[in-house]
């Protein structure tokens, strides 16, 4: 497609979208709620699906996906917040303790709030709750299931060339080395905002394009693993100032993409995926190569499948839950 | 001290208490804020010393801790909340998806807010963000500078043996093996509410108390491991209904309390302490040292410490930090 057709589909888009979707939603008048999809309370967010049922725009089978979520305080705000105006219903009192619920100024107080709508089917999937199951992978098992069901399901890794070949994303590289066999680009994770340092979220991705995951590695690879870790620790004190000792250095088994790659965060950062049976210290992977060269090859590795997984179906196939 | 004495003492201290505190909190009026203490943008709470200066009972210098945290949606109240009262500001939209601040009714959209007053210097401390460092411990330097650290703490473990000889907490085990040597206790852990199977939080303790930590597993430990994984897994699915494929069965190094121990949670739940470099899985542990039976005593453990933990000092005086 011509960037001219791409312009013209795009405005005639637009203007389907604006007959037909959210352009006027300034409440939720006449919202009905058909689900709670799923629900975080650590995080304090909740998925919701329903229907904008007044709306005569809004035909009956479209669904809308509504997403709420508390905003953290900023110490900008919370001195206004903590005012005449915050009005405090007690709780619990206990010697020096109080408990209170306390209710902010509204204006004070807003819900970051999303809404998909018309949402497809694949939106609702996406948002619902599902239950997941630990898989312990023998070797034998990466073999036989895991290996053949990443291979049947041929993921494009022509983004991470593109990263290695400088086709994309040049301007983001923070640190390169070239050698094809040890080297490696570093750049910040899509989920480091880059302001503040605490979140800090890099990206250690090898040059070589023959490392899937921690099941390819050996004792051949301890000098590429070691030239990660060394120069990481060097380039981000040089660039943030960030210091080994405030260093998470880790991979992921399963990864989201098969092209061997570390994540490098600070370590007050509290990343999505630093959990034990997803995350391995990179430090941890050097000792226990050293320890026992094909440490990978013999160990079982024990990882969590969404029951949407593709893969836990196959370890369903093969009679692999652990009962 | 007798019980009427404690009694007096409790009336004699609430008088003050009284007099003194916070009795009639309605409202933040007055309040100023000293200095933020510690801000965690991911359960959305804030932590902030101040004073209740316009309070005439309040002396100058009696701080104030309060702790601000948004709460959770819940199935019940997010009806109400998805009304023609919430009002609607466009943040961005494109195609379906639109972002929106929502202003809930304020009555909906309370704060829990926790207020010490007067709090001391040691509640600054605890509600002040700590700086944490990653420690790379060999055996060597858990023979030389960790164990020797623990011996001089002296922690008492009384808590631990009350439990396991049935003088405290006896109305609260889940389920007992009275082995000397690889029996254990299973009890709900004090995070537990023991309301919602996905919050799913017990304690196996061991029998035996010549186990203090993870440091002190070998090849003579694996029956009493294997014990604990094989009944856990067994008691769980009896009494709750959870099976092996939805529970994470782990072990803190360091760990809180230096009597071996295994914590079982729902494998949805993040509950604090499961990242890595905390946390090993005890599938893991005894595999390991299936291939190599001093693995404990060979292998480095990377933690992280808080600054102001006793154990840091230790190492920073052997010069042992990551430079």
């Amino acid at each position: 497609m011509s960037s001219v057709d791409a312009k013209e589909q795009a405005t005639k888009k637009r203007k389907i979208d604006e007959e037909t979707t959210q352009q006027e939603l300034k409440s939720f008048d006449g919202f009905t709620i058909t689900k709670i999809l799923n629900e975080n309370a650590s995080n304090k967010s909740i998925f919701v699906l329903g229907k904008f049922s007044k709306d005569e725009k809004c035909k009956e089978e479209e669904n809308a996906v509504v997403i709420l979520e508390k905003t953290p305080f900023s110490e900008e705000t919370v001195g206004n917040l903590l005012s005449s105006k915050m009005e405090l219903s007690l709780q619990m009192q206990n010697d020096i303790y109080g408990m209170f619920t306390g209710y902010p100024d509204k204006l004070l107080n807003g819900v970051k709030t999303t809404v998909i709508y018309p949402a497809t089917e694949r939106h609702i999937q996406k948002y619902t709750a599902q239950n997941v199951n630990l898989i312990c992978e023998s070797y034998e098992d990466y073999v036989n299931i895991t290996l053949p069901y990443l291979q049947s399901q041929k993921f494009s890794l022509q983004w991470v060339y593109n990263i290695l070949n400088k086709t994309s994303e040049a301007d983001r590289i923070i640190f390169e080395d070239e050698d094809e066999n040890n080297g490696f680009v570093l750049l910040p994770d899509m989920k480091w905002d880059k302001k503040q340092l605490e979140n800090l979220y890099l990206i250690a991705i090898c040059h070589r394009k023959d490392v899937m995951s921690l099941r390819d590695l050996n004792e051949k690879h301890l000098p590429l693993l070691k030239n990660i870790q060394e120069k990481c620790r060097i380039a981000v004190k040089e660039k943030f100032n960030v210091g080994p000792s405030q260093l998470r250095m880790y991979v992921h088994y399963q990864p989201s993409y098969y092209h061997f790659h570390v994540h490098v965060t600070h370590l007050k950062f509290e990343a999505p995926g630093i959990q034990v049976g997803r995350a391995y210290l990179l430090s941890d992977v050097i000792e226990n190569i050293e320890m026992v060269a094909n440490y990978y090859q013999k160990k079982s590795m024990t990882f969590s499948l969404r029951e949407n997984d593709g893969l836990l179906t196959k370890f369903k196939e093969a009679g692999k839950l652990l009962q």
